[in-house]
């Protein structure tokens, strides 16, 4: 019979036991980066895969860097067009409209699958997974510090190297307005000599013409005028304290020219990179978007939030070999032992710290042990039938060549397990 | 302007900090059955939210309780039918053939988002959480056993009371048939009298109407074959052992009119239901399905899952109090001083096992205090003017009502939050 086949851009994870695995890496990267939202006193805040695509038409506008065409658009079947989330933000201010808590302070993180319809490319997927903080409801101030703290935190809880973080202003509405008509009254008598994509910034994104990848646009730039004469000194100021009060923990690096692939951006914006990237160098990034809540129906809410790719980041990070000891439990008997199995049973409810392997499948004790070897157990315990008439067990030590192997009684092993 | 609503049955999730919230308990389960599953040496797997909408027809099969009309399907741009995953083992199976994994034993996990496209009701939704376990390519034996053992664990590790846990046996390929055969020809005099659901179910899916809700079906299925007469000894053997050995641990029945509502279970089979649950009140279930990979065009595959829907079971649970401690550092100054916050920066370093409350909104002392006290936390850190001043804090010991608040400097206030 015919194989049916994964989606085009749609990847399996599975994580088979090897830490170098991109899978095993996004499973350890999701929980270490839960654990640092958790201790920030942030609340989690899951919204569905499925959205109106109005929402995402209406926030993330549609001159940004997730275009119409690159959100996961269909019709469902009373013909309502239904869009698969591209990014979080959206979703959890709409969530918290509609919960009535939009008069309120939040401190959010959430995590999980975003969709996209782009061509699949290396490192580009259509579904892929992103974590992101949200803190609702307080103006400037605060939490632009507690967005860098968290950043640091995260970068320095996977040791990673060669990492810095970029931080710009992008002022009030009216500075950036401001800002807007010069850069393109600037690059207008060039114009004509730009490529397509940089002249339609122009008329629709012109902030986005920093972002340019063309050579030309960039060697223009260097002569444009930069947002920082159109901000005022509470927003350099906001800059040179953060950049002041990080460095000592991570490279902080005030950047003019970045802007953020989002049209819903105002104030403080960053991104964080690494070197080991490449091109695409950024893997987590955010800024203060204080008036999206107002444009999705909801109240004032000042707010600030980042997000961050999983693979991109797994990407970068290795990980610990896991400190959880690991026990292989092997019955060795010609027929089935319930009696067997519920020693190991009775063993998982002794130490929940303990990773317990039964061995399933039939085999020899010497491929079991050799499996045990392999998966880097720390210990093996082994029942076989004298074992079982008498009530005893063996025991290997795996990790202490030294040590001979030795048989317990049953009272015996469980009180080793305890102590393990 | 207008506000834009979630869409029918598919809820957000928000964890307020309220323990008795749906929504924290959803997330707590979640992170509970994650440590156990890891505790088994179960690896974890995790599929798209899209498939080939064929996987599931070919799988779930169109007799079953998912049927066609409930799977969340939808055109693509190209016109292939696409389908949002109304549960996750046809997709592991999927995935596993796909990296040819078949030829081997895998002991899996999974947890995330389904959909069905429903009607929502009360307790169903569009979109749901389930977690889930394979045991891939091991031959009934042992993996019944692990099963039933997870099946305990779970119920254990959340202090549940009125559960139990129904189990049969389907018998072979030809012991299901013959007793198909056996049931349909006794209930084919009665045909005229039963509802139309359950005269579909006699020619589409006959063991289905063991599962019928009709009363007059029920009176009438007690005087009708019992699978009990078309299996062997081994199956009863398996059925009594199981029973003989858990028993101890959780209410173990033998169910012999307990068939499982998905087209592709054979053998053994299970269900974990509590009374606390009403009319449905199953909120776990599994078996063998030692056919289903060779029907998605793979090897032969010995295999049997189980599933547990995570809302319905979040339902049952209580959850504890957090054990870790919560301190709320509070900056009371007319100005934003970075190097206050610098400090709160700096004690999550030293101690990674605090969750540290930075508050980050403007408002008097008085009214962070209470919402330190409302949010149960164990002790405030105040900065104001003078501290900053003098490289000092204030700690406030709320658990505490004999010890008064202390003013420390700095470094005794460091050396205080590393021993809390």
């Amino acid at each position: 019979m015919d194989k049916i086949k994964s989606l085009t851009g749609m990847p399996d994870h599975y994580n088979d036991g090897d830490k170098n695995n991109l899978s095993s890496k996004i499973f350890e990267v999701e929980q270490k980066i839960k654990e640092i939202f958790i201790s920030y006193k942030l609340h989690e805040i899951r919204t569905p895969a499925l959205e109106d695509a109005n929402l995402f038409n209406r926030s993330v506008g549609n001159t940004s860097d997730i275009v119409n065409k690159e959100i996961y658009m269909f019709n469902d079947r009373n013909d309502k067009i239904m869009a698969l989330r591209p990014e979080g933000t959206a979703s959890v201010i709409r969530s918290i409209i509609e919960k009535k808590l939009d008069n309120t302070s939040h401190k959010l993180w959430y995590m999980g699958p975003m969709w996209r319809y782009e061509r699949p490319q290396k490192g580009r997927y259509r579904q892929f997974n992103q974590a992101g903080v949200e803190i609702l409801g307080i103006k400037e101030g605060l939490p632009e510090f507690e967005m860098i703290s968290l950043v640091c935190s995260i970068i320095s809880s996977f040791n990673l190297k060669h990492c810095s973080i970029k931080i710009n202003h992008l002022g009030t509405k009216e500075n950036k307005q401001a800002f807007c008509d010069a850069l393109v009254q600037y690059l207008q008598p060039f114009k004509d000599s730009l490529d397509d994509k940089d002249i339609e910034r122009i008329s629709k994104n012109p902030l986005r013409v920093l972002d340019s990848k063309s050579e030309k646009t960039q060697a223009l730039l260097r002569n444009a005028p930069s947002i920082k004469d159109f901000i005022d000194k509470t927003a350099i100021g906001l800059l040179l304290s953060i950049q002041n009060e990080f460095s000592d923990l991570c490279d902080i690096e005030i950047d003019y020219s970045l802007v953020r692939g989002l049209d819903y951006y105002s104030g403080f914006v960053f991104e964080a990179v690494s070197s080991e990237l490449g091109a695409q160098d950024s893997f987590l990034g955010g800024g203060r978007y204080d008036y999206l809540c107002k444009k999705l129906g909801g109240k004032d809410l000042p707010s600030i939030g980042m997000a961050l790719g999983i693979e991109r980041f797994a990407d970068l990070v290795s990980i610990d070999t896991s400190f959880r000891k690991v026990v292989s439990f092997l019955v060795v008997t010609s027929n089935l032992e319930p009696k067997a199995y519920k020693i190991a049973h009775h063993l998982r409810t002794l130490n929940k710290e303990i990773i317990l392997d039964i061995h399933l499948s039939e085999g020899s004790l010497k491929s079991k042990l050799r499996r045990a070897n392999k998966d880097n157990s720390d210990y093996v315990i082994i029942i076989g039938e004298d074992e079982l008439q008498n009530n005893t067990a063996v025991i290997k030590y795996l990790k202490d060549e030294f040590k001979e192997q030795q048989s317990v009684t049953l009272e015996e092993l469980y009180s080793f397990y305890k102590t393990i």
